[in-house]
């Protein structure tokens, strides 16, 4: 257990109206402070046992800030370990920042953006996997991902990168006991077993990694770029989609929203709607900026909907827009096909095809579907939701694969003394790199990385 | 004590990304749905003693949606005065509004607007004054405005409406009994009293009608107009005086924000300002429809800070434009005195004038000093916060006051038994009206005339 001297504190509901406000202190100062600062009938606050709470008045010290409840909980049977109080209190901005300002004035200091977590990881109530999972828990924005983070902040993830870190220990193990034997005594089956482990191994870390698509789609939301010529029914398509889908629109972090034009859920999978006429539109009208711009974001995009008025005669640059569809992860949506058609698409077999007609509402389950089959391309929709891997935990396994090819391709050439000698750093290398993602292994910067896309109060 | 038959749940934190959201429940079935939906070690919520929490996992209740803290409330010792649960859970959209859906599958119903409030004062615990101060506390945009709202969630307003109350009654029951005496033996002295009574309720009422200015500009903030013509200096102006005064700027609710620039405080009350120029580059260019809208700003304001530059040659629009000031709200700018100057303003002696050159900063004191002497009209800043009056409260001791005045001029005239008998319809209406005030007296339609305006979840 590591006791900081400092105590902390952060009002930790949003910003914002609402009925309650919550501040939380964390810190040897918390009960002091809560003596200091709260009034109430009976016992003061540090007198009182842990699980309870209390209602009474917030002082300044000496002028009355608000009315609220005291919640006190005591080392280490807290989220953070440490001594913790809570002061919950009308909502609103005035109650909680006033309440603030009167703990930091008692000696305390105000939180960073995830202290709180990172002392419960300090303390060792969590790991480091746990603790991003707070941070998904709350950014969730469908079923899905929170089901996802609720496993992985119940140590689902942890586990199973424990059990691979256990393992690779193992072998390491073998490997220096194996290096104890004099070369010529050594058994042949030790080497075969240690290559069969670090095979099995890279499977599993494989697996691992194949879950790190799903993950990405829960957390940040499958980008999809529209195209089309104005008046081919973008506004009608977008509409109709909200209509039946739209579920939490609300800001996704760390990605630029610019451009976002709306949010739906599909099957649990957030998708942040681009529309590239907008992309042209925007800022003061430069058309070669604006078509480059639309390019890039086709580029990036997890699915591009292009869509074409059926009732019109191709041009050639509708022709070309068709040419240059990625067919993995495009869908051609050929609309009002109500009217006579005067536009034939037959020769691009290889492109999906949703024939529409939006404006009597037909077809748009069709374009649903076509969506879905890319979408499952990345995640199994109809499994029931499993954890997954962060962009951080790919970037730590992706690292421990490559020491993993680098061993089997020492161990497919040479199994001697030799081979086991040099074996020794890459393993170490893989310990460390997967040590970090639960935090086995950690340093600052590390932490600072992973706490860093906290949010206060967290 | 009021029990209702329906349980009612709301998320209780604002929306957002934040540390913690809360779902509160109240009602007979409040404490099922926690045993139902709530699991922990050791007893079942139900059998836990009230003022505790623990912590637990919620489920809906197959899945697990979250892990969370529960807080237990036994009637008639809560919020509400009814049995109440408070699931504490992770931040973010997802697990709270799961644990709402969880709740209202068990039977619970969502909230209305201020409900909990409302059965609050419907079991007795606070009266409608009360009640009100709990909005204002939560939409508070200063700590003046704090302390006024906190002071009357105290019971501060309601003891002053219940005094002239119980004075009223007094005298209505005076002249009741005074009615039940033949009228030749009646004692001189008493309508004496009467009459003196009613001049000094009258007075009282008189002294609270005048803190209506204040609490309307503590809730509503006071909206200042800036005109003058382009590039006399109005965005400097608002970068210096937000650059000293920013403090929360956030909705300001019942109000509309279209053409609001800037808000800051003064002294505790809370700014609004409008820049005219706004006003009419705003739409597709009217400019006589601009013109209107400018002038009807105008009309509304509380402050109007009229701004020239000095250095220009004055025009005959501009002259218009100063002729027009009200010299009770209005302020002068005379800008970029540091250049040569070529307009004079000497001509409009009576005009709040102060002269800057406020891209030297110089005179930005002297503009906050004018504006204060303006809001000292309606704000005695030099006093502690205290209690004030709303809208509502305004238009109930307006028409106690109508009635007052009318029973001073009937007893003027005739202070026989015929008056007696005609004040007393009046005495009644008076006390309904000062009833509705603190909620002595309620209909359904003055209840729901309160709580529209409260958010979801207070």
């Amino acid at each position: 257990m590591i006791f900081h001297d400092d105590t902390i504190a952060a009002v930790i509901t949003p910003p914002g109206e609402g009925g309650v406000a919550i501040v939380r202190v964390s810190g040897t100062k918390a009960l002091p402070i809560a003596d200091r600062l709260f009034r109430c009938a009976g016992t003061s606050p540090s007198q009182r046992g842990p699980g309870t709470f209390v209602y009474g008045k917030v002082f300044d010290p000496v002028d009355e800030i608000d009315e609220a409840l005291l919640l006190i909980w005591r080392a280490p049977r807290s989220y953070t370990c440490e001594d913790v109080v809570e002061f919950q209190c009308h909502g609103g901005p005035l109650p909680a920042s006033r309440i603030l300002r009167a703990c930091l004035s008692e000696g305390a200091r105000p939180a960073d953006p995830g202290e709180f977590t990172r002392r419960a990881f300090l303390n060792g109530r969590i790991d480091l996997v746990q603790a991003e999972a707070v941070m998904d828990l709350v950014r969730s924005h469908s079923d899905r991902a929170r089901a996802a983070a609720l496993q992985q902040l119940e140590g689902g993830l942890s586990k199973i990168f424990d059990t691979v870190y256990d393992e690779l220990m193992l072998v390491a193990a073998q490997v220096e006991a194996t290096l104890d034997f004099p070369e010529d005594e050594l058994p042949a089956s030790v080497p075969q077993k240690i290559i069969s482990e670090i095979d099995r191994i890279q499977t599993r870390v494989n697996e691992l990694l194949r879950t790190w698509n799903e993950g990405h789609l829960l957390r940040d939301g499958a980008l999809v770029v529209i195209s089309g010529k104005p008046n081919a029914g973008k506004s009608t398509l977008l509409n109709a989609l909200l209509g039946h889908d739209r579920a939490i629109v609300s800001n996704i972090p760390g990605t630029t929203r610019d451009s976002i034009e709306a949010e739906f859920l599909l099957e649990g999978i957030p998708l942040r709607l681009v529309d590239t006429a907008g992309l042209r539109d925007s800022e003061d009208f430069v058309e070669k900026e604006g078509i480059l711009r639309a390019r890039k974001y086709i580029e990036r995009a997890d699915i591009h909907i292009h869509m074409v008025d059926m009732s019109q005669l191709a041009d050639e640059e509708s022709l070309k827009a068709i040419d240059a569809l990625d067919p993995a992860k495009s869908v051609l949506i050929c609309n009002k096909m109500d009217l006579p058609v005067l536009f034939h698409v037959e020769q691009w077999p290889n492109v999906r095809r949703v024939q529409t007609a939006l404006e009597k509402i037909q077809g748009i389950n069709e374009v649903k579907e076509s969506l879905k089959s890319i979408l499952s391309g990345s995640v199994d929709l109809s499994a029931r939701p499993h954890v997954v891997i962060s962009e951080r935990h790919r970037q730590a396994l992706l690292d421990v694969s490559r020491e993993l090819k680098q061993l089997e391709t020492l161990f497919a050439e040479d199994c001697g003394d030799e081979a086991l000698v040099l074996s020794v750093p890459m393993l170490r290398e893989a310990l460390i790199r997967l040590g970090e993602v639960t935090g086995r292994e950690y340093h600052e910067d590390l932490l600072d990385q992973v706490f860093s896309s906290f949010c206060i109060g967290k």
